[in-house]
């Protein structure tokens, strides 16, 4: 097996010879390919932020000159939100390997039936958690997002030993449950898999506490697959085998000293979709001086963060609301009653006043569907409530 | 390479070794394995009719006992409108040659990027027709069903030059490219594979005439995979060499000659879920006199029938209204303005009048999440005005 200073000078030779918008990042920093032969000579090379991604991909589309493979070798095309082009390759196997580590985490493999409640179109989130179900050996219930009621009805039917999605729709399907007089010790789920948002301390409490199961989280993007994963009874993640995590100064793009708080950057080994030093958007720190466990989740670099499981940009949104005459500024506002991400959305209306209930519906319509995301709430306010510079998306969940 | 009478034997064998629904149904009929040596023998083995598969399911949960190996050796498990468990393990690969051959006969191959706008969760048809398409050498771009004008757009941003649905969804996106103000000759779609609905000469003189496309239908099952599938410039349906059709007297079970119209009564060879002489509900007729082309779909034998590509099972529908208070006796009504099914649901009613759209708006509700399928108008009407022996589902459509 090679080392990782190995599998990295083969990545970055792979990336600048065939990806040109890398061959650009490296000679517009004057660095070459042979300045890095060792995780260490990472921040030689400028952090790409998932913004700049976005811009770059809307510049020269699809990939944005990342992809380093002959388009026809894709094996899937997915779109996220932003919207981003996620291409995968046959490379996407490492990113199983990852997943499959956080599987084995919480004893999921043979014998265990798993719903996998992930959107299995459109995003990558469904499709790669069910190759790595099947990976590590698990028969997988493909049953997607939503229908809580059925959801419930299917995990009772097929006895359902594994849950694989965000923990409050685990919560959601446990409350339907209850409801439903169904007590907890006839609850089949034994083991679940969370990702796509944080895992608070209360519904670890309820999960392994009241309902005795086993529960790990990971901790993935679209685009580079599971970054790292809890091991039960460890401390923080383990950063997967499978790339490369910095944490590093915004600013800067240096790397700060363990224990401090900084923007995750990752590095991949992917042939197909060479992402050398992203910036990912999220804060974490290492635990450890060997760089193998991230804290956790602590918070967003950039302005996008995620709404159940989706990420929300605001330069998608503020398009979407402009696409409605008589609009002006918006705001988001993300709040989490109840476990639920809840999403208000203020917008300046300087229209007749006649119809203003259809006015909101349709730029609820508008954002929802731009956004692949249900906004919950249309508020019409006056012109000038909302000031120019203000955050577009605003953030008062809290994860406890 | 074994032949069809060869097969057979061998998947009777194991069947009826590792089936109990199979042994039973042999047993019951006085028929043993060594009685059928060949194709022709068919007609000793009673035919099960979908229906009687659903209620085999719900007696003896979830497979009714047509699941002939270990259950930890499923690969997913999906669930049809019905609710119908469908196992899937390694030898859903036949499956996936079948729908090979449909790409291949429409050209779709290496080069070629398709949205695949079937449903990815829940049924097999998404993540099925994926790996048939990754199999031909395609790129996919899983969109699911729904949204429209995003369909249109990533479309047209990925240069995309293959569709996979249902005709009606592709005409409605091509309705939205124009109403975009994209001209026909810009449009990139080239290739189409049809399935999980008739595909009328209308929309095939549309696709073909006005867009220069090459389409295909197929005619596939959940249970079964692809049946039969177009092969242009020839007549009718080739039938896939995965599997044994007959076509049959609905009463007797017994062949009828060649050109005649009958049900349809299909025999996997997978060794998984080892369905022998499953009745599929559909009429048809064999074109040849070598039984290896199917006229093409002719109607429905069973109650359920197809809408925008899934079932809806009048025992699903009546029992979703039902939960609904002050509820009577159901009819919905499918129609087809300008090529999309829409459905009408009469239901009557005696409860009190005060709030008669709140609840027409919950049995809205109740049966679109039961039937996975949206209702899109709902009547109210007065107790006994829907005789008790009215056909629960009325199709009024037409194909043309």
């Amino acid at each position: 097996m090679a080392t990782k200073d190995e599998r990295l000078r083969e990545i970055i030779r792979h990336a600048y010879a065939n990806a040109p918008a890398f061959t650009q990042l490296m000679d517009g920093a004057g660095v070459t390919p042979d300045d890095i032969q060792s995780v260490a000579d990472l921040p030689k090379i400028p952090v790409t932020s998932k913004d700049e991604l976005v811009q770059q991909q809307r510049a020269n589309p699809p990939f944005g000159g990342w992809l380093a493979v002959p388009p026809h070798t894709l094996r899937r095309i997915f779109i996220s939100p932003g919207p981003i082009f996620d291409p995968q390759g046959p490379e996407h196997l490492f990113l199983q390997e990852g997943r499959a580590e956080a599987f084995e985490a919480v004893g999921i493999g043979q014998g265990d039936i798993v719903i996998n409640t992930f959107l299995y179109h459109l995003v990558p989130a469904g499709i790669l958690l069910d190759d790595a179900l099947a990976a590590a050996g698990a028969t997988v219930v493909p049953t997607g997002p939503g229908n809580t009621e059925y959801q419930a009805q299917i995990a009772m039917g097929l006895h359902v030993t594994g849950y694989v999605g965000t923990p409050s729709f685990l919560k959601i399907i446990l409350d339907k449950m209850a409801e439903m007089g169904i007590p907890k010790e006839a609850v089949p789920f034994k083991k679940a898999v969370f990702s796509a948002e944080p895992y608070p301390q209360s519904l670890r409490d309820i999960f392994e506490g009241e309902y005795g199961m086993r529960t790990a989280q990971t901790y993935a993007t679209a685009d580079l697959g599971v970054i790292a994963y809890e091991e039960p009874g460890q401390p923080g993640l383990r950063v997967s085998n499978q790339l490369i995590v910095e944490v590093v100064d915004p600013e800067s793009g240096q790397p700060v000293p363990t224990g401090e708080v900084g923007h995750v950057v990752v590095t991949t080994f992917n042939k197909t979709y060479p992402l050398i030093r992203l910036g990912t958007g999220d804060l974490s720190a290492f635990t450890d001086e060997t760089h193998t466990r991230l804290k956790g989740w602590m918070g967003r670099v950039g302005d996008a963060i995620k709404v159940r499981g989706m990420f929300l940009h605001p330069l998608q949104l503020k398009g979407a609301v402009a696409s409605i005459p008589g609009t002006g500024n918006a705001q988001a506002i993300v709040r989490r009653p109840d476990v639920r991400d809840e999403v208000t959305l203020k917008v300046e209306f300087s229209g007749e006043d006649a119809d203003r209930e259809a006015v909101a519906e349709k730029i609820r319509a508008a954002v929802t569907a731009a956004c692949r995301l249900k906004i919950d709430t249309v508020e019409l306010v006056a012109p000038g409530s909302i000031p120019a510079d203000a955050r577009t998306v605003v953030d008062e969940r809290t994860w406890d």
